[in-house]
């Protein structure tokens, strides 16, 4: 039998992570039934995407042009620096609304085993805008894992010296989290990290 | 702050049902980090959905060409038809590789409140299917709720006197369930239509 329209749309959308045969054929038999614009700009957001997007010339950023939203935004604290491993972890932190200086993405974290080495990451062109950019704070924001802190490390290593101010984000209890289910290991980070009221 | 072009993707994607915004990034940054051949594809697959489906000229399933693969599959039995209530439940059925007849889609249910009354379902176009095409079996797979009992009567009703043999799909216990926690109506009808080892 041939493959029915629909169930080439199925097909495709299977491909995606997270959605199995179910979720992909309501999600088909829905942008069917959606207003013809709405699935159409769907489409053309994922052709866009595949398109135009490249890094930002600056931190490594997706962006469509030679200079990201965020380090082409005037309103952004040019001081400031978060590094962090994924273009993706950017679009979260945005959302938290707190960071209003510029980031630079290094594209992986250190994994020897890997093969990840230094080199393979953007850490060289982090140093060249510390000094270039007259930065005054770096906060490392790589994942609070074996290779994010790995690389934190290294990067705090490369910078000494330097009289950058150097943060790692804070370890602690996720808001809206319950002591009672916490691992030990982050409820001892929570407790080392506490602060005076 | 201009929005990035991945954020556009992201919108995009919470239009869909069950697409929250931590989803609908997840997805985006995958579109990004895939193939470009496989993310077009989707694109191209959602653009064909919408630009070329259209119904079934005979049993309403939805169609790229004037029959649909199954009403136009010579290896199908043609003197069997199950009746549902929309095109997605032909994918359902199909997938259980049980029946091998042909479908009618109601293209909706029976609801006197909504609105929607025989006419507006395409109970006519069965009818006229059954006389025209010799049709021995009608199978009523409408939905085992309120509109699909009634749907399935209201049919019934249609063709007594037609020497049809008119099915009704099983109510019962789902496979791998636990009678535990059987509601006492599917339980009753699972008694009901019990049968003999």
């Amino acid at each position: 039998m041939a493959l029915s329209i629909i169930d080439g749309l199925i097909a495709e959308l299977t491909r995606l992570p997270g959605i199995g045969r179910k979720t992909a054929q309501r999600l088909a038999f829905f942008i069917l039934s959606m207003p013809h614009e709405e699935a159409k700009a769907i489409a053309a957001a994922i052709n866009e995407v595949k398109d135009k997007a490249r890094f930002c010339k600056k931190c490594f950023n997706i962006t469509d042009s030679e200079l990201c939203t965020i380090c082409s935004d005037p309103d952004r604290d040019r001081s400031r620096i978060c590094v962090v491993e994924e273009p993706s972890n950017i679009t979260v932190i945005e959302r938290a609304a707190i960071f209003k200086g510029l980031y630079h993405v290094l594209l992986g974290a250190l994994s020897p085993i890997d093969g990840v080495t230094p080199e393979r990451l953007k850490i060289g062109e982090l140093v060249a805008r510390i000094n270039k950019e007259g930065i005054k704070e770096v906060i490392l924001a790589t994942n609070p894992n074996t290779k994010g802190e790995m690389t934190a490390q290294y990067i705090a290593k490369m910078l000494e010296g330097t009289d950058v101010v150097l943060t790692r984000i804070a370890y602690g209890l996720p808001m809206g989290s319950d002591i009672e289910f916490a691992d030990e290991v982050t409820l001892g980070k929570a407790l080392e990290g506490r602060r005076k009221l």
